[in-house]
């Protein structure tokens, strides 16, 4: 990750805040453990028609990290994406001062990055996904399936078969 | 028009650049003059959800002309907009240096600003029609009614009707 320049700091905080995303949700794993088989995945994305791919590249070379892809089901969009907590911790915490729109959502995604080495913690992970959650509020997102309550329940429905409730007979 | 600070203007640049529209368009009155019923129309615009009228308010305050506008049609969208030859070449000399994207549509549009004062002279307006054209291209533009062949096409008709044109009998 590059230190950025503040000026490609404040044109990258327009640019995130007119056609960015930071983006904070849920991801299944089907190998993971049942008690925890969903990952919470952070990402900033950039989307841009094909033919602009080179400024795509060019994002990527002033933070320095994330990857240039052109979508298999869309060949004429391409995303600029920066995947994982550590990355995008480091550059939400640069962009974050010069963002007038997307503030609320870099600094949930910064906690979120800050909290995630206690998740193993059941109630420290209960709060992430809260967080999540919030995130994908202020994102006006259309299309959520997974939300903190369905990760939630299906952790305890988890929990219940391996340490079942006793029933009174 | 506001003189804006470099900041300002190196992220409204990242905005514009991101989710503003730079546009040249045509626009048809029918109490004009029928050698010349077309408008060359010139606008600067930034869409948001109407949650967000917020932030339109203080581009315009930034800026310190154009307008904010929820949409008649769709209470939950709003605009700003910049409208007109003297203040959208003001605004976009001033933030044409930080453009990255559409950098070309904003010196078109400058060049078309410069030049409408000779559009009363026909093939000066010829070649303004296809700097409009131009930046419509750059736009990704997905409905055009009006294209440069078709207001020339509409004043070479006009004209016929009042210089007809000799047929041999």
């Amino acid at each position: 990750m590059n230190t950025i320049n503040e000026k490609d700091l404040i044109y990258l905080a327009g640019f995130v805040d007119g056609d960015g995303s930071i983006i904070a949700k849920f991801i299944y794993h089907k190998d993971y453990v049942k008690t925890r088989p969903y990952q919470i995945s952070l990402t900033v994305q950039v989307t841009q028609k094909t033919t602009r791919k080179w400024f795509l590249e060019e994002i990527k070379n002033i933070i320095g990290e994330g990857n240039v892809n052109t979508r298999k089901s869309e060949m004429t969009v391409s995303d600029y994406t920066l995947v994982g907590p550590a990355p995008v911790c480091k550059f939400l915490k640069q962009i974050q001062p010069y963002l007038r729109l997307k503030k609320k959502q870099a600094n949930l995604v910064i906690r979120i990055t800050e909290q995630l080495p206690n998740s193993q913690d059941p109630e420290k992970f209960y709060e992430l996904c809260q967080l999540v959650d919030q995130v994908s509020a202020l994102n006006d997102s259309k299309i959520r399936v997974v939300t903190a309550d369905i990760v939630i329940s299906s952790i305890k429905e988890a929990l219940k078969e391996i340490v079942p409730v006793e029933t009174e007979e």
